[in-house]
């Protein structure tokens, strides 16, 4: 059996149990978000300004991968919001059968919004379908705007990018024109919507975009 | 068997790669450095500014690991030094036997530093070694004070943790007592070196890092 056959049985098998996800999903009435970036580009600041924003008109659960430490579920708790911590222990990524696993600690028939913050990694987390209705990935201003064509396969499985940090645009190289072209490159299709969590500015049209796909 | 034994198999077969690896670095007299971050730290920043205050005096090749595009073996191509690009193709990490297979497009006994600039990924080139003698970590100071808690393998088998964009530290959210805390709790023999390639401030404990590693 070679290494590339055992990468496909388990690529197939978590499309299996990420189908079931779905289903889940649907059953309940829930939009899922799969929320991906490298580490450090806001996926847990977003998720607070997001939760701050909409907590008391829709019920949000969460769920939080993290390589180690329940560090960003703790953030997430203070919101008063049901939080479930995957730890991976050294796993690059989070796997369907981790999310289904974490789902049993939910009551789903009472949440509208569940988002899952994926370990942060540009590469690995692409592969790993959970079984969510869109794939965020978010983008920092301060990790330059060469990403989408350096790490594509992200970009190209992902529905939205978030391009937060934008208060930090005077003090970087960062050319808007230049990330979204190359974005648009290898993903036509990809929305894009520029935020920043510490200002504020932008997160209306996120907030707006949530909205529109409940 | 299973997929663990594989894994297993795998990092295994790497680590006698590597060895071969460093019995070629040393037969050479050759100091290497496998240069490890997230995407968008810096790795390209600091090896641009490494070689333009060191290429008069030592002899340096650059092995570039992306998942695509030769973009950073482009950047370094214009210092006119010997660089190979690796393209991982979706690959979240740089094994031995691709950068034994680079190696063949070198005259290693010409050089005296072999810098590898691995695939943008905080997690899984933690456990490829690739026969260098030094691991570096880099973290910006854009990316949280909370990293080496968060993704402690990396940390733990580094040697050196570089915080670039020091430069940036008056606006984001960044303690330095914090991240070197973190760290020290995870690996208490990790050298660290703040600088800024932007503005070249600290650049100099860098430069004679590697000067006494030589």
């Amino acid at each position: 059996m070679s290494i590339v056959t055992v990468e496909r049985k388990i690529l197939k098998k978590n499309d299996e149990i990420a189908a079931e996800n779905r289903q889940i999903f649907k059953k309940n009435k829930l939009f899922t978000i799969n929320l991906l970036s490298s580490p450090g580009s806001g996926k847990t600041s977003l998720l607070e300004k997001t939760i701050e924003q909409l907590n008391n008109s829709i019920k949000i659960g969460v769920v939080e991968g993290d390589v180690q430490t329940d560090n960003d579920a703790q953030r997430i708790a203070k919101y008063n919001v049901p939080v479930v911590q995957i730890v991976t222990n050294g796993g690059c990524h989070l796997e369907a059968k981790l999310v289904q696993n974490a789902l049993e600690n939910f009551d789903l028939s009472t949440l509208e919004l569940l988002v899952i913050e994926n370990v942060g990694n540009l590469v690995c987390p692409a592969n790993y379908d959970l079984g969510e209705d869109k794939k965020i990935v978010m983008l920092s201003t301060t990790e330059g705007d060469d990403k989408p064509s350096k790490y594509p396969p992200m970009f190209r499985v992902s529905d939205v990018m978030v391009i937060n940090k934008t208060d930090l645009l005077e003090y970087v190289d960062f050319d808007m024109n230049r990330v979204r072209e190359h974005a648009h490159t290898i993903n036509p299709n990809l929305e894009i919507i520029e935020l920043s969590c510490k200002t504020g500015e932008g997160l209306d049209v996120w907030i707006d975009w949530i909205r529109d796909n409940l």
